[in-house]
């Protein structure tokens, strides 16, 4: 345990908490869930377009794939600006709209999903706050119980927002969320893995790098990036595995490492040609998932699940390096500079 | 005039191209877009999915904010890997799916996009190739006339396919494209504009920048980063103004320059919180666009047009910025380490 007053010691207690977040979120979430599932079901949705910013835009991506893939549901994310600022007023009849903000107080979103229910559509809120502005004007509400998050860095409400959405798409499609069950145990394995320290301190003088990943750990590569550079201001740079090869590949060289986020499953096998192509360009790769997938230097392993759940854990060690990473270089990832835990006036 | 064998010739031809191309998807593709437009409007779509890859990702994301803006439809990015890695098969009846590729020769694309037909959608491909497997294989075609591109990195495909679905959207909303007839002469006063030099000079020994836009601008903010990254390798992050206040303000530092698309229009004056925030930070920032809307070092005018258009024109001066900072490097754009022209078989 860092001790309470070391820099990022509230991160790191955030993260460390992540196994008893889910213990809660699958003892205490679910019959609301199942409540808010079957108001949805009855209204057989079309399509569901999201709004989020941030960390929750990451969630929400994590929610597309799932409902794309899961449910068969076309599904998209909204751009609040086209409401806010330019007055867009699409129809949106039939829409399931999904706002995602851990602090719920997000002014963009409380107005785009007003608006959007003005549009028709039947609006969702997932928050950390039910009292919150957004909790309390959408018509559904899930609380995602991850407990006041202190650090400025999101760390537990993401996961706990990602078990919450998993769980709302289950019951969705009648499922009994077993094979969720595993979930506590499993990050308290990826919390202890001890693989990270290694990666952290071989990154010491690292300042730009490459996190990809495709499918449902698409979303990871872009959360860690952004953990990167909130807390240690790297230049992090997420790309599905198929953009990587389109263009920005040519940056990867001797001082930009790639992470590759590489689950059992289909998003692993996908990834195989992309790490096919970094090792040809002599990229240096970590990889975060079943080291099946590719060659790489570290490798740290995260526990095999069902792979829609692979998010959920193997997000865990790369907010520990990106902890780990700060506090190396003398930042304090509980004081970023230029930030503060209040949501923006947007 | 760059002597044709010089480093980055091919690109730079080809930016200074743009207006050219511009007066010929006027004058020579204003038919085709009819009939396309009127074929889609008997289909009334209920909603538009789009597909689409690294530049031409940018110019679906702007094709994004016009449907919703101006046509009041709900519109989404798709994920083509929930269809080709995950077998997802959403039902598409009632969706206009536009599938965007300038080679027309992406396996993912072609197998969603055949995917999206068989699930019911109306499919669309916007090419430069309309012989080319994605342009034969979509129900509807348009071709955006951009004339054989040689360099590899994409930048008059880029405008020529906005300008091409600029006037999809202006003939479905039974527009007469007057709004557009300027912009040939536009497009030539910012191929001449002279500041560019200048901030290229300025950011000779800058690795690192973020360019951050708003609205019908951001994706001139993702394209820009991209087309830096891709000729100078440099660390070019792309945020909405949105979100660059919702955590990666903190990467912002004295060795960050930003460079803010701030339009005459809705999303210059969103940009007005956002640079003030950056002001405050103590940020060097360059605009590009209207000088009105914040301070800041240079300012590189774009002229005005209707700003639904400005991405058309403010995308050019950042094109020739990835140039001359490729070249002031001893870069060569036209052969980016590790890229080619091939569409890689993702």
């Amino acid at each position: 345990m860092t001790e309470p007053s070391a820099p990022g010691a509230l991160m790191a207690a955030e993260v460390a908490e992540q196994p008893a977040v889910f213990e809660r979120v699958l003892a205490e979430g679910v019959g609301d869930v199942a409540a808010v599932a079957a108001r949805v079901r009855r209204g057989s949705p079309r399509f569901v377009l999201m709004a989020a910013r941030g960390t929750s835009d990451h969630a929400a991506l994590y929610l597309k794939y799932l409902v794309e893939i899961a449910l068969g549901l076309p599904c998209g994310l909204a751009s609040p600006s086209t409401v806010t600022a330019y007055g867009a007023r699409p129809d949106l009849h039939g829409v399931l709209w999904v706002a995602v903000s851990q602090s719920g107080g997000s002014p963009d979103l409380l107005e785009s999903t007003l608006a959007a229910e003005r549009a028709g559509a039947l609006t969702l809120a997932v928050t950390n706050a039910p009292d919150s502005p957004l909790g309390r004007a959408a018509q559904l509400h899930l609380d995602i119980r991850a407990g006041a998050e202190r650090a400025v860095a999101a760390t537990k409400t993401y996961t706990a927002t990602l078990l919450t959405l998993w769980l709302l798409v289950e019951s969705w499609r009648g499922g009994d969320a077993s094979a969720g069950r595993s979930l506590p145990e499993l990050a308290q394995q990826v919390v202890d893995e001890p693989s990270v320290v290694e990666v952290a301190d071989r990154f010491r003088f690292v300042d730009k790098v490459v996190v990809t990943g495709r499918g449902y750990s698409y979303p990871t590569a872009r959360e860690a990036a952004l953990k990167l550079m909130e807390t240690s201001y790297l230049a992090a740079h997420a790309f599905s595995g198929a953009d990587l090869l389109h263009g920005p590949l040519a940056m990867i060289d001797e001082d930009r490492p790639v992470v590759a986020v590489t689950p059992h499953g289909v998003a692993g096998t996908a990834m195989e040609p992309v790490l096919a192509r970094l090792a040809e360009r002599g990229a240096d790769v970590t990889l975060v998932g079943d080291a099946a997938h590719g060659t790489a230097g570290i490798v740290v392993p995260v526990p095999r699940v069902a792979e829609e759940l692979s998010p959920l854990l193997e997000i865990i060690p790369l907010q520990r390096l990106a902890h780990l990473m700060a506090v190396a270089r003398h930042h304090d990832p509980d004081a970023p500079r230029g930030l503060s835990k209040v949501t923006r006036t947007l």
